[in-house]
């Protein structure tokens, strides 16, 4: 049952007059459940139970978190039918998607489980003391990584689950020891509302503190801005729009006390399309990206927004595959007015830009919130000068540049914005085209051989973040268990005498992680 | 032979007409050489040179950065007495001080020499693809740390060698990849100068790509800036004041693309003297607090400004005791005049607070630019009300601040701001005590058990940074070699050909460094 009220810790409450509804982008019509946003006091009263939350959260064992993190996903599994349904309610995406996205949920909680369970990401590094030195004896320095204290999540919009309430950023959040308190996106509320009830039913079960996980509603912007201004916070998760990740990271930088942001932002996905590979692999490339451009409506932040290649004839022949191919899938719902509002502004802005070409615009009968599938081409001289064709289009969209030469190619590459992932095309030719794959490099956190950037894989390796906008910290992975890095910053004990030393840098390794001791990786005990 | 002129890469240069003197504090009066200050266009050309020599010496093998470093290491040391001299002359620091911290900084760059040529520091994780897996074949990802860009070092004005034109910062960004624009510290623009010479030889002699270093000079602040604002430029280090960290670090983040400011700033270093060895160690700690405050005329950033204990007998013996012990205790020479200044300036006010009071201050017959120590005392409900007593002074000064009971002291490190570092000087007493150790882990980077602050190890255990405004970012150190990982990013390959994937992830591991693999931590090849 959504009650449309706020989670304070483990309370639910509304005292505020401020509500709303969520969308049904399918019906297009309102769903039912009224939301009221959280009040001032509310969110003083979520940031307090997190602050104090914090105090007991932060000492407690991996094996006591992750069997929380294991509940949680027991939690959302038991919420069955209800959240698939609201899910589809709220999204206008299919309950295929609904169980994709849910089992993706599960496997991050189960993966950031596991990896505190095991102990060794805390990157515990132990020098021993050295009295015998001289001029001066050598001290004992012993340094793990802490969680920075209370995070706030803001849920995306196109991952109502697995980038949202206990998405992938909340997971990381509770992974490393920091309390959590989600501003829920409003195009999911209910979904939110959900999730949130997994959360804080498997912390009582867990024992875990009250305050460690809230969830507030809001339908506009001052909720986040105050979460973010409130010194008690110590580090944000965003993911979104450029303009909306920017606005919170000024915010965040302004502070008097100024706290990391990271912000997942936008991107338009660079592929370039080699002479060899679009000469001799045309058709090909051409099914497999009318299926990646269109995949989920394009509300994917690795969407392919850009194609890059030299004029040819297996160009033309790639952008006549291309129109046949894209025309032939059915379009689908987008999440909500407001995102198929913004492609249609997007689209119809690009297609005024002097001298870019629409190949192709469906035009068959769709419903209403139904995106329809769009392909445009441009000349490299026409993209160079014009930065508005560089931004993102949110939806099933993508423009072909068509450049004179290789060497032009390279440049409308080095004058590129940061990406999440670039993507090169090649046939035996990649070693000829060394320099179009270092200026390329330059720009992206994942850059991807002979395939499509649709597909993000949740596992130890992958980069899902890049140069800004793509991201503001490049530095970080916003995917995959090494996104525990984002909340915790090192602290070392000097002389620290053994028995008040956290398990991790004790002499007997209780914990049995893996240690830097005096430079050797070892699970030995000093 | 110091010429005045910036190093515009490998090219001695001095167009402009802003000229400045350095300052002899010793014998209060300008040194002799005039320094010509880099104008926009010498600016210019410093940044598109390092731009231009990033793309090469980003792909520059390990083992050829450790030459390089090394080189670095061997050059410095052949300036041999022109350096110390000129050190000595710059900053009024003796002469064993000046070997000492060459010998720092020689350690500094073999440090770093050592962890590139070893490689194992780029943390390669490799997950092989799985194409049987089902409904999606998982793709290979190998990802690694790879460099930022060019970086703008600033020069720390209390030490002229381990943090300024070859120090930590640029030793480390050298080491990462990063061509290095140093803003030489106007105080010490003569040593900047001799520096860069052996940084500029050695790039020559071990062939590294013209632009990989800068040297520029500047009295005000307008270099900085322009640097820091340049698009080309990448990420920023500095040390020294909150004031001019803070606005280098609101400069950067307020770019169209913003970067990342590394910013070692002011921090007091709290000393909690519990009941215990307030009563038992009174006479032994003064003495040594005597000398730690006192130590290089307390110009570190590990002084320790301010020690917080329960009143007690034992806390008037040891205050009696710090205060008979300092003033025995010959003072020396600041740094410069306007770091004098500043410290009287901050004495004074400081003296000037309600319920402050003079404990000892040094007043002896002192030549011109000596510091004089000073030790004062005031309650907690005084040093509570009134957050000016929680500034740093910089220089022989520290505050101890009489709490009536342990209750009221934790409250009183609740209140502090970030910290470089915290101690607790206990007897058996520890346990008793673990709030107090909590509420100070919150606030440091490093935490030290019976000793004192001052003494900054260089080694893979150290923390030297903390929560703001110790640092602008907590999350990295800038002592010790794992402050490379400030000027990296990671980068993820995906279906990448080996042949083309760089050393560290091919699949014979021709470097035999250690990486992950598939979750195992292995020099294997695969």
């Amino acid at each position: 049952m959504i009650t449309g009220k706020n989670y304070i810790g483990n309370v639910l409450s509304a005292t505020g007059n401020t509500t709303f509804k969520t969308f049904n982008p399918q019906k297009n019509q309102e769903n039912e459940v009224v939301f009221t946003e959280a009040t001032t006091i509310e969110i003083e009263q979520a940031v307090e139970l997190a602050r104090e939350a914090f105090k007991i959260f932060k000492t407690i064992s991996g094996v006591a978190k992750s069997k929380f993190l294991n509940e949680i996903a027991n939690q959302i599994l038991a919420l069955g039918d209800n959240l698939l349904n609201i899910y589809c309610l709220e999204s206008g995406l299919s309950k295929e998607r609904a169980i994709s996205e849910r089992t993706r949920t599960i496997f991050q909680l189960h993966s950031f489980a596991d990896l505190v369970k095991d102990g060794s990401w805390v990157e515990a590094v132990i020098d021993t003391a050295n009295l015998e030195r001289t001029p001066v004896p050598k001290v004992d320095l012993r340094k793990m990584l802490m969680p920075l204290g209370p995070i706030v999540v803001f849920g995306a919009s196109n991952f109502p689950l697995a980038y949202s309430t206990a998405g992938g950023d909340t997971a990381a959040a509770l992974a490393a020891g920091c309390p959590v308190i989600v501003k829920s996106h409003p195009m999911h509320a209910g979904t939110g509302e959900l999730v949130a009830y997994a959360v804080i039913k498997a912390a009582e079960i867990t024992g875990m503190p009250n305050g460690v996980f809230s969830n507030l509603n809001s339908s506009g912007i001052e909720v986040g801005v105050t979460l973010v201004k409130h010194p008690a916070v110590k580090a944000v998760g965003f993911t979104g729009s450029v303009r909306g990740g920017r606005s919170l990271y000024n915010t965040a930088s302004q502070r008097p006390e100024p706290i990391p942001v990271f912000a997942e932002m936008g991107s338009v996905n660079p592929v370039i399309l080699l002479p060899n590979a679009a000469s001799k692999k045309a058709v090909f490339w051409a099914k497999n990206y009318a299926k990646s451009i269109t995949q989920g409506a394009g509300q994917f932040c690795t969407n392919p927004g850009l194609i890059l290649a030299v004029k040819s004839e297996g160009l033309t022949s790639f952008i006549e595959t291309l129109a046949e191919e894209i025309i032939k899938i059915k379009p689908v719902c987008m999440l909500h007015p407001n995102i198929i509002g913004a492609f249609e502004d997007n689209k119809s802005t690009i297609q005024q830009q002097k001298g870019v070409k629409m190949v192709v615009d469906y035009n068959g009968e769709v419903s209403k919130n139904y995106g329809r599938q769009i392909i445009t081409t441009v000349d490299a001289v026409r993209f160079l000068e014009n930065t508005t064709l560089h931004q993102e289009v949110f939806g099933p969209f993508s423009m072909v540049v068509q450049c004179e030469n290789v060497e032009q190619l390279q440049v409308v590459i080095s004058k590129l914005e940061g990406q999440l992932t670039g993507t090169i095309l090649a046939e035996d030719e990649l070693e000829n085209n060394l320099e179009i794959v270092n200026a390329l490099q330059n720009k992206v956190g994942r850059i991807i051989f002979n395939g499509v950037p649709t597909g993000v894989e949740v596992c130890d390796a992958m980069v899902h973040g890049g140069p800004y906008p793509a991201s503001t910290d490049s530095r970080f992975t916003a995917v995959g268990v090494n996104s525990i890095k984002r909340w915790v910053r090192p602290i070392c004990y000097q002389n620290w005498p053994d028995k008040l030393l956290p398990n991790e840098l004790k002499n007997e390794n209780p914990l049995g992680i893996y240690r830097s001791v005096n430079g050797k990786h070892t699970v030995d005990v000093i």
